[in-house]
């Protein structure tokens, strides 16, 4: 568990109960994570049910956002409590017995309340913060949101006070007693790769593919088609 | 949306809202997702409060499994309901407008109470299957759990009774009046791959990389460090 002056504050819900050395609370771990990660799972109570929904997020600051369709309300915008994940895979850890196999992974979870975005210009900025996470040098050379598609677009955030990161970089952790067993044990590393790119089957022709987007990866930098791994 | 006579009942909580054309409640599709994907997201109540934990799983027949320390219970295993996600991100779709970008996906959403495994043959036999599922021919290779691992390795199942799965393919939805601004669209799509294993810093010099890993993939059958894409 790391702590220290630039760390989110632990809170009993932020506790880790299991492997409490895991625990990260320091915004640079915590940031790296959300940073490196597309898709979370808020968990959010619809009717008395607990229900798991994935979405697209990025962050802003001490805040993550995420949006919908203003028709169906954003998932969690209807004013409960959240619990919003993201994990990241980083590899399979093969042992030489079954009980040690396990996991390489990062995760973050965070509680609270989102808030629904209302104003026209904080959407605007907002969005132009997803571009900027999602697809850098973008924004500039699409179409902007019609004042009309941005009131279609639900967008919500979540601000970052109760949050912690738990970080798995293990090799296999065998008893002493296993490890003249004949068999190889180490980590399949996993990733997040991208692949060629699909043009658009309308796109009108000689249209370029852009040099921003050459080195598009998740966690950005990355040169296509290359696993990325993580650098926690 | 598909149904039919090999397709799972579609229950009040599993139809889709939006874009009801996405839902497939076929076995072969809602299968074919949960056997592609390594990570759920399990949604339950904790002191009233929703909590989404991610968590490796795998599929025997109708039902998913999942497992845990049984010190702590496995996730979800406490009787109440849950909602059991999985979410496989396939590409990002880079429209010409802003509104219009989106991501390409496949998702599964399940309902349901949890079942603890109890007796000590079913969990043996859940856990070989989470090897034939995760890492085909390893478990010949391996030590088996003792007794008291087996004890130590709480597991629960869900069956699939209530289960939809989403599936969204589509290129750039343009609207019409968009296509001739000068800008690249099309999809990146994305796939986790595998990277270099990396051998045990314990493993006994010379114990080679087995044969039965060399294509291992998440999905299983490709070839290492190869992006693999969905057949769906």
């Amino acid at each position: 568990m790391t702590t220290g002056s630039d760390a989110y504050p632990v809170s009993a819900r932020t506790t880790l109960k299991r492997r409490p050395q895991r625990g990260r609370y320091d915004r640079e771990t915590v940031h790296a994570v959300l940073d490196a990660g597309l898709i979370a799972h808020v968990a959010y109570l619809a009717g008395g049910q607990p229900v798991a929904t994935p979405t697209v997020y990025w962050r802003q600051g001490d805040a993550v956002y995420w949006h919908g369709s203003a028709q169906s309300r954003p998932i969690g915008a209807s004013g409960g409590e959240v619990c919003f994940t993201v994990c990241l895979l980083d590899g399979m850890v093969m042992a030489r017995s079954a009980f040690r196999h396990s996991v390489r992974f990062r995760s973050v979870m965070a509680f609270g309340t989102p808030r629904a975005l209302i104003d026209e210009a904080e959407k605007l900025e907002a969005l132009e913060a997803m571009f900027d996470r999602l697809y850098p040098g973008r924004w500039a050379q699409i179409r902007g949101p019609s004042p009309a598609e941005l009131e279609a677009t639900g967008m919500v955030a979540l601000e970052l006070n109760e949050i912690s990161a738990k970080v798995k970089t293990d090799p296999p952790l065998d008893f002493d007693a296993d490890l003249s067993l004949p068999v190889w044990a180490g980590v399949l590393p996993v990733a997040l790769a991208v692949g060629t790119p699909e043009p658009c089957p309308r796109l009108t022709p000689g249209t370029p593919f852009p040099d921003h987007l050459a080195d598009w990866s998740p966690k950005g930098g990355r040169r296509r088609g290359q696993v990325s791994y993580p650098d926690i």
